[in-house]
């Protein structure tokens, strides 16, 4: 999976904590990955996703996931993303140019409905009582 | 906790999926939680923040909880969400009037950092190169 890179995307924000939690989640993501793990943003923060992409010159990765720190699909996942990384924004795949080479790009679904997040939902709403 | 209620809050989408989410995580709180769990949206669904509180009405409830199902802390966190619920954008909790009783209503963190995020958008990178 060294050829493979991780393009960890937040929406952006004008305050600062979209992008802490991205950072710090795109860390967490580096150490199960062994390949390049990059960050870019939507709006309003850099890098944007042209800029995320270019980020990946000079590690010889020929595949790069677009992974989105978002819970759900949205005009951002189904239209933004794909139209920012130069995508097809159906088939929300396709391939881009880094660095002069051809470098398949794929996103990845949203994180989506899963019993992990509404554990943790409860776990703020607990804190929320004390 | 059974006069405990959890407003769980979701953006609000143009598209369906938020919506559905929000519902689903929505559902698997309430397992967890003895008191009525409710949903409303900031933007673009219904019911909207103010109806949400409403929708209380008769549960007898005497505390709120705001759960913000978003990443992390933004003007929709810090300000939006605060402000339709009528409560102190700083202190982020208060006392509304629902169907005539004070209840109070106190604002929950948002998701945030946490490794289940991450093994969460791990698992998604992996689908997304199958």
């Amino acid at each position: 999976m060294k050829d493979v890179g991780i393009l960890v995307l937040g929406h952006g924000s004008s305050l600062p904590y979209n992008k802490e939690l991205v950072e710090a989640l795109a860390q967490m993501i580096g150490k199960n990955h062994d390949g390049p793990v990059r960050t870019a943003y939507l709006n309003m923060n850099d890098p944007d996703i042209p800029a995320g992409l270019k980020s990946f010159e000079g590690t010889g990765v020929s595949k790069i996931v677009a992974l989105p720190l978002f819970l759900a699909h949205g005009v951002h996942t189904r239209e933004d993303i794909p139209r920012e990384l130069g995508v097809d924004q159906n088939k929300r795949r396709g391939t881009v140019a880094v660095n002069g080479s051809d470098v398949e790009v794929v996103c990845a679904e949203p994180l989506g409905v899963d019993e992990c997040i509404a554990a943790l939902a409860c776990k703020r709403a607990e804190e929320a009582l004390r």
